[in-house]
């Protein structure tokens, strides 16, 4: 697995944050992440679970914030998030006509811990979101099982993981490259303790020909530069207790870190932020009233950038770490790795 | 089947608007409704279909907008309709954990209707709404499946359709009473020319004890004021053309239709409305530039009170259609049409 | 000052809430309302104040939410209280054309207090909200001036206040009667402790003929019913912890308390509540965390219920405390007080 | 006055869109733009107009989007606009404190024009937008008044204006360097038709080191790092005929514009875009129907691809056009263009 940065393609300036130590979403401490990846005939999908921590999410939910960028997109969940301001389930990435398989495996595996749930206690909010891999896979075949969801579920664990044409990304392209599921990670230092922001993008957008770099090139593919479509899902999560309004504005940040890459959130592509934070959960039988801590407005500007250096990055390293592959038309979606190697600075 | 009207429930001030021919919303022209029901063992449950024409929805999308008074809800499909404005499936009801199998029931669906979607077309938004029917029917058994969404597809008509408790109203409560699907319509008279709105129900909302009546009565079910829970969704279809703007803010008057009736849109009541016309419709592969009507937005008053009036009257007509029943918990849940007669005014 | 439950015409179901011993905003700890009241010649208008406490707001801000139920208004001041959900000015009240004096007093009081704004530290957010008296005062006079919004806020202070044709209220009607200032509060037990919530509303909405009493009467002031328009501004305070959603949630259902007056939120009425919290304040220049408090949102209906009826009781005080008057056009305005005298029960 | 084209500044992909005959706002049809420059004493400040066509706003209103990037502003009239989707007043653009004197004034010059204004009619929506110019002017003087704002209204005229160090962008700053006004223009060809979209830009935000140029390279202005404030306001102008969706969705893409040249959208920053079309307008007293054109969405990545890219381009001449200045703090603004000299390729 190729990255970003080992590739020189990422620069900043001089207020650019650190990454964390794996530069990927499972910096932020509790955060697992798992793949289920489907490849054979003429499927090249998936499944990919981010975990915001390691227990009973009905019972321990944590604070989410949903930015809808441009809301071409069949996810699941969304609605409540937004209302609600919690997650209550994993969070399963999938293919756009893989939504429903893996809303009901978050339903059945939630009833099975919680046998409370739509009866003596409220249902659950299942939250999955997809990008449409139809140029790589048979998206008609509706492939995705619910037992592809459980295991992509299975297999989340701390730590690193894989990136690029793995899970959820097994099909997807970006800029007219292969692209997939990248992460990045940033520290930030906020009245004398280290907080951590991660990213993971589920990138499927881009037209031919738009892809920006950090230090201005274009690569291109050469391949047609047919309207941008796809989508792009971003994943951020974070340790740093956020308001709900503070975290709705950080998420709102990985619009940028998209628009940085050459992106302006085209027509047809789901462009859609989903953010939690790990501080501060909310036990599903909460007491009236409890402490939690309250960031200054002051120092939130370091989660803003975060956001937006994150998103750029884990874009990025979608690009890099998915090796060339042919679609269903016969187009070939080149390699960035392959690219930057045949183009050095 | 009762109605509010047939009850003397339903009173209104010099400026109120006349219903329709059958107080429904299939007064709006080539609206369809569809119902299949699940009744028997511990099941109370179903599906309804609401079409907005009896043609091809992917082929030829109708304009659609969606508010969310209070988004405690699972359903699917909204996101994209906030972005878009358009529908392209025809609208499913459920209860909270049909909500998958309604989904795939419609993306099959379309896809056998036209094969291009997802491969040479762009992907199928499907859009299904829900209640939770879990103080009636056991929701923990799944038990709406694809087949009974093609059974309320396949069954949907113009004309007179069953009120109460049937298809996705079957297991519904609301005010402490028993509930479930209900209609009614509004005429409209704009620049010479008649229109109509009629809206749709699934009621399943409302704290016992909270119900007032048009006259300012208060039927109390007697039984425990439990906290406000359930859900309500309104459809919420016009012929009269709208712009998206214009469409939102009528769709955003069902929460006045609801709040008459002693509702405060409670914390755990996904209340959500979907509000639809079927003028100025959008054929797929739409030339670059297409003549459209403009409403002045000086007679928009009348839609907005057809709005808020229909929802009401909806409402009453889903409680005054319904038998009364008796939950999982033995609770007794009354009709409206037998206080209505026992209190005589 | 006659109020709605004097004249008999507040009634409610077995879940209401009680009333703060005032039945007004002031029930709430620190908030202050002052009035100035201009009328003479062709003019009947002025400016009322609304202090969340009684210290410098720029220096202690409080927590507020937005909630723009029909966005047909000239306030000042929502994007950023929308944006922020920090409210560091009084809130102030006026005619549609006296936003822009309101707003510079506003600015020049709070650059007379901080010396340093938007010279060492930032600038200064001033919130000033309107209704459009001109049914009954010469609005293009533009008759007021910062002297007159520094009267108001002069003269602010806690405990009873004047209400009805009074302060921004002098010009207004409602439902063709003559209307104005109007105030309610409720008190809500949460979590053993008692909490209080409370509205005040400057009424200047709705057609004649569409007012509803709780009773479900609907007085009808003979007028022509001419098309809804005027606004309607409601001011919701609390002393409950809340955090930024759940008070966005709560000042939601001001809408609720006005539709059950009959209102569906008229095209040319700009409706707008605003809330705020005094808990948890946030000093201008707080540490990076602070400890706050958070409220477990099953508690939350409590809060929607004293919104939405503090809200309703608001706007049919603000139109039994108003004397019947004669407007610009030779058009009466009668009292609803004198309504409910010749119409008992 | 230097562009950043001239200097070589602007690079773009293979899918750039071609600028108009001026690159400017202007190169719409009708639009029209003015300034008002106060320069002396301690004073840089002003006023910009612009005019979305010759006639008068309040009969002949345009189409209009609000998209609110960052809230942290104190612009008048978005609300309405927001509601509405209408324009009925020259847009102003001015400093801070200057909102309310040009509130006035846009009042008073619609009502000496319409006389039924907030009488026999409607009132009327000024629409004001600002930063913060204190880094360089005493903004504490409120020195822009009404005569100040008829000026910049009297000034403006279609074709070529003045960008950089003038009107409301006299004592703006970016990324450290002195800023201002800035526009750039786009041709789209749509359906064998040309259509144009300009973009102003009030540029005022951005941390030093930030800045990003097209062509990878970080200009950086060696003065302290000081926390992104300012804002940045953007006008997009168009003549495509765009639904009140559409609009809304072209002018969220200024906020990718923005991002592009490193901005993270930061806390302390107001920015706002604010989009018109002036296709179809909409007359004051429109018949109850009126026939208008409607895109086909698979269209609108043209106007999407423009906004973002004339928002880039006209925050970059913004730079380009402003010479070095001395704020009050005694810290030099450099000028970008000096810079680009400095710095060839």
């Amino acid at each position: 697995m190729t990255t970003a940065r080992e590739l020189g393609l990422w620069t900043e300036g001089r207020n650019g944050l650190p990454p964390g130590p794996l530069n990927a979403i499972t910096d932020v401490p509790g955060v697992r992440v798992g793949h289920r990846t489907l490849q054979d005939g003429g499927l090249a999908t998936g499944v990919t679970a981010i975990l915001p921590h390691g227990g009973d999410l009905f019972r321990e939910k944590v604070r989410a914030a949903v930015e809808v960028i441009n809301g071409f997109g069949k996810s699941a969940g969304l609605i409540q998030v937004a209302e609600l301001g919690t997650l209550e389930t994993p969070i399963l990435l999938t293919n756009t006509f893989g939504v429903a398989a893996c809303t009901e495996a978050l339903i059945r595996r939630a009833i099975a811990a919680n046998p409370a749930i739509g009866r003596e206690t409220s249902t659950v909010n299942a939250v999955v979101l997809e990008c449409n891999d139809g140029a790589i896979s048979d998206i008609q075949a509706l492939a995705v099982s619910r037992d592809d969801a459980v295991s992509a579920l299975d297999a989340a664990a701390p730590g690193p993981f894989a990136q690029g044409a793995v899970g959820a990304g097994t099909g997807m392209t970006a800029f007219g490259f292969k692209a997939g599921i990248g992460s990045a990670s940033r520290r930030m230092r906020i009245g004398a303790q280290d907080f951590m922001l991660g990213a993971l993008a589920l990138a499927n957008f881009g037209r031919a020909g738009d892809l920006v770099l950090p230090d201005g090139r274009r690569p291109d593919p050469r391949g047609p530069a047919a309207s941008e479509k796809g989508s792009v899902i971003v994943i951020l999560a974070t340790d740093l207790p956020l308001s709900d309004r503070q975290l709705q504005r950080v998420t709102r940040r990985a619009g940028a870190g998209l628009a940085r890459l050459g992106a302006f959130w085209g027509h047809g592509s789901g462009d859609i932020a989903l953010g939690f934070t790990t501080a501060d959960r909310i036990d599903h039988d909460a007491p009236a009233f409890q402490p939690v801590s309250r960031l200054a407005d002051q120092h939130i500007d370091a989660p803003f950038r975060a956001a937006a250096e994150a998103t750029q990055e884990a874009v990025l390293n979608a690009l890099c770490a998915a090796p060339a592959t042919t679609g269903r038309s016969g187009r070939i979606y080149p390699s960035l790795a392959d690219w930057a190697k045949e183009n050095p600075k």
